[in-house]
């Protein structure tokens, strides 16, 4: 586990909205589309990054602004809020108009969304490997945890830029600015969201100007969050330093704990659980120093991440588990307070039947782990 | 006053979305991001616009699947819903990829999100006006009430597409599809929401093929509606066919006496109102058939439209002018229950200084007739 | 139909809470249990009928405030608002303190509320019929459409109040203070929520006097309306102008054509309808003029009831009826834009087994009367 | 700190309504007031606690049903939610209907309750003091944290019944039912709600005996919560064994703390803040074994009160202090995320000018303690 040198500040997450609050304890959810016109008032003199009024909540409106200044002061940047994930990632290759993107497997949906941008391009937009030649003109795109200080000095010596998806690690767990990236994106309907509940996307850039850039691409691309995503983001913002992080521990442990499980021969019992059911488990925590250096416990200085993968022995097994488990949803999706269980080919046709993965809640992880273990069990049993 | 022969079915708005319905008498608010998988469940066996499970909110939800349907029934063709009107503007840019674009004036807002496309695209996308002599891979982009008809005919002779802004026009004012467009667009935000409260916007097509098109670059452009707005919209279409046709009524009321304040000369009065206020009134009832023979009266089938601008004679008249008003809100927007004014040159720098733009809601007649003549009553005696 | 002399104010209806509006066109949906305090101010100093700032949610709201005014204003008196009509029934009992109460049938719940009511008294309270002869201490508490007038003067001549509850009756329909009642009481989930969709009660008083008293008991009995409800019911309010007029009118239509079934001896056929399957109709259209002199028309001066009571001539065309008809929802309730049709043994056991109640809705009326004449054919075929 | 035998279970918080999830990972936001029937369904024959459809939303709704359970589970008895804790409190009176009620100080609006049942009752209800000698059909109402055990066991003796109001102590921080409280009462609006955005009341009793009963009175009295607050309420849950704990921690460091800063001496400083500011602290921590014997650490066994008072030494420092802190906002209530200062005689006029109570938040301790230190340093310096 790395030492905890990145803590969440609680206090941002409470009061980073502060000059916005008005007389409510608590913002009332902001639904107006539109606001009442004083005699000079000007669109153009509006400061849309700290609006004093709102004009037509397409630009701005009162939560998403609050939430878009929690966000930028818990990422060390200036972030702005999207619809969603992929409308996040569509506007970051707007913004970027980049030559040739290098990027790898990773989330399958974003893959869609950069065809989507080729679509539209009309011409041809290459998208090629990490371990591709850098050259000036491309942006590196890059899913956590992979080694991000390495592909920053290549990138950017080559004249290109480093946009780092970091909706696996989000604060505490790593910062990504502090690791050479360019641009941060966050699927916000994840940690940020954490309650299964809204659709938000998230992109944190190092600049004023260059938010402002994004700020009027969003205007008129049109995708905005809807009004009760906004709210129940900023709700749930006030609780990230109390979920991450506990979310992050139940993990390690239970990746660790699977870990020994996987390494327990056939023939051999590992608390009650017989070997050869489980065949591999991925976690940063086990993942160590890389031939090229990378030391992802140099990246992840808040937690190790709270969704990671296993691989059990026979398509069988991974078609079953998680319609045994009690405490792990069924369903796609990860960062809610509820842990979920993906036979991963349901959403993803590319992969390995065998593949699982899990995101960790906020129950109790002992609870998960005799889950797990009575499910193993039963697998090994009946199969 | 055309005659009435499309009539919007109130039958459809309430009962259209029926076969989704469930137990509920009205619809809960969806906001679950994920959904309970079943053992084989595969997202590629998902019939997308006839849902009968969710998997994940960017692609179907609940509430606005069935919004869709009823605007689909509605709009004789297949409605996909949008984050808002400018989005809905996007993703019909990346649908049709247009080697030009014919368009004039109309919707500042639209303009800058061509701008947005055309600065992705990284090449030259050619935007002309109506008048031009159409080619193969132009689309012309016509906003209501504009002569759909013959544009339709010549854009489609030269290889072309038609698309219809029908914001101004919703239904029952006119029905595009019978007047030649491929595809209409309707910023949500406006009658169909109808309460100044969501933003939303829509494309409908004439085919399911353009419809999988449409959703399939809306799940990877990820701009789909917020939670709250799918079900507000859905709510305020319950009630579409009571409020359009108030509000276009009210509209032809008000424009047509408005139009006879001012025709009234310099020196004589109108109901009160010194002529020499009001210079002109814009509005689709006093339009007549122009040199090309575009008789509106064809178009508007069922009524005229309900926002209309009208010109005063002086710059300080139409900045006093929306903060005299008792049941005219001073804001941008139009479609909404309650009535709203505009001093336009506050929200689009290019329009006369003496322009004023009034969305009439569904208030008593009478009381805004009232209201606009003490206003101008006003406006005659101080200034 | 009686003559529309008393016509619902649409101006009202979307300006009337105009003192409270804020720069938003439509008011957020305030949540915020509790509001920042300035130095001085005192919870006793708050006017709370009129507050220019709110201390805690119990006390008073942003939006259930708005709600109030409006409803103040459209009845003519002073309204409060509560969690459900229960809650009103409730406050009422608490508010007039009755020695005995006269009433008859009606609404079944707001027996089970009395019963709740004496039963936490611990003395005994008597419950009695309208046609007692009444005495000081009594509340004569009515259901309309029930003669107001003739047991306003007996009831006052004794010493008594009298409490209308006029939820079946809401404005335009009628206006019960103008025929003599103390008090009005409205379930706002019916015609004044009108969608299905919240729970709310209303009472209204004559006087800020009374006012005060109940929003007194209001604020310790705890039974405020939630925050969706209050912002759902004022965004009702904008369309109940255009609602029910049309609900009243399509329902008259609907009762006079049933009533014309009912008439329709065995054998003979109406509109293709066998005589003999429906037995009679209760519509106030219908009733005329009572021993007592009392005629409904005087009453109900906006429009009839948009609700009424049929009953066929078997249990068994009673049990099936709903469940074969496509366009009225089989639920309990009433008031809503979609058409509701209930067999009421299920939801009040002592109702006759034929009885059928028809909530009409805003759909096309056309389209209500062929469902029903479809679904009275297939009864009289198949049974 | 007394040992933490009692933790609260965060499986139960996720899971613990998991019988009535359906398919949605995250519940939807359940407004429909009524629901389809089917053909022989019968109000009579529904499980209200086990609901497997629900009929008119005043008695059950899909979300509301889900928090009780959890409730339940939490609370280690059968919960029913109201409207507001006002709500839950006059619950309770109709259900217990006592003779005398033996209450001390405490929170005045529950005293306000109080009369207005006794006014509805229109008999004489006695009030009397928690030393008076106790009486069969007493209730006993006690605040957290007064002695549970010893009250119980006098109340029990002479035949009436025990009710504790455990708002400022919810689990884990004590189980009532342990020391022998017949019925628990929250204010669901504070901890259980947490972000200062919703009103809820809570009443837990022993047996479904019970639990019917105060379901049918509930039903009757029209004091079920409202949905948004129902949907917010259980949100909330999902982070309780979070919040509390971190907030109770919290408190106590400051508690102690400041109690340090009371007990220093005119002339002194501690932590830089001069003696005399500060007179007296009020904390669980602090209370020590009182003269008949209750030792408040064998009560409170899962953390101190979240929630203090303190005096300061002149009413113009309460006056001022409030409104000079950054990370506590000056406003009634308590148990949310963010810490709150309350000038007492803002909202209670009874109480001592120089009290101010504070509801620690979820912040970073060592910032509200600075935070508080200049607070204190200011006013020492200014007055």
């Amino acid at each position: 586990m790395p030492e905890k040198i990145h803590k969440l500040n609680g206090t941002s997450l409470i009061h980073g909205d502060v000059k916005f609050a008005g007389s409510e304890v608590a913002p009332s959810i902001s639904v107006s589309t539109s606001t009442v016109k004083s005699l000079l008032a000007r669109l153009k003199d509006l400061d849309l990054r700290n609006p004093d009024r709102h004009v037509y909540s397409r630009y701005t409106q009162q939560v998403s602004t609050r939430a878009e200044h929690i966000l930028s002061r818990i990422n060390d940047g200036f972030a702005v809020t999207y619809s969603s994930g992929l409308s996040a990632s569509y506007a970051a290759l707007v913004f970027f108009r980049p030559k040739r993107i290098a990027i790898r497997g990773g989330y399958h949906g974003c893959h869609a969304t950069i065809d989507v941008y080729r679509k539209s391009q009309g011409i041809h937009l290459e998208v090629v490997d990490l371990d591709s030649e850098y050259r000036a003109g491309d942006l590196c795109w890059l899913e956590t945890p992979l080694n991000p200080t390495g592909e920053s000095r290549y990138v950017h010596k080559a004249g290109g830029m480093l946009l780092v998806d970091s909706t696996f690690g989000p604060p505490p767990l790593q910062y990504p600015f502090r690791f050479g990236a360019d641009c941060i994106l966050h699927s916000g309907t994840k940690y940020f969201g954490g309650h299964s509940d809204l659709l938000a996307g998230v992109l944190v850039v190092k600049t004023l100007e260059e938010w402002n850039k994004l700020h009027y691409d969003r205007t008129f691309l049109g995708s905005m969050m809807g009004s009760l995503e906004s709210w129940l983001l900023l709700r749930s913002l006030r609780t990230l330093h109390l979920r991450v992080p506990r979310q992050s521990a139940s993990a390690t442990i239970l990746a660790q704990w699977l870990n020994s499980v996987a390494k327990t021969p056939v023939g051999k019992t590992y608390d009650g659980i017989p070997g050869g059911v489980v065949e591999k488990v991925w976690h940063s925590s086990l993942q160590g120093v890389d031939e090229r250096g990378f030391d992802p416990s140099k990246q992840m200085q808040g937690g190790w991440n709270a969704t990671f993968a296993i691989l059990l022995s026979k398509p069988e097994y991974a078609l079953e588990f998680p319609h045994i488990l009690n405490y792990f949803v069924p369903a796609t999706s990860l960062g809610g307070v509820e842990s979920l269980v993906e036979h991963r080919i349901q959403s993803d046709p590319s992969s390995d039947p065998r593949l699982i993965r899990l995101s960790i809640g906020v129950e109790e992880v002992e609870d998960l782990k005799a889950d797990l273990q009575q499910a193993f069990e039963k697998l090994a049993s009946v199969c």
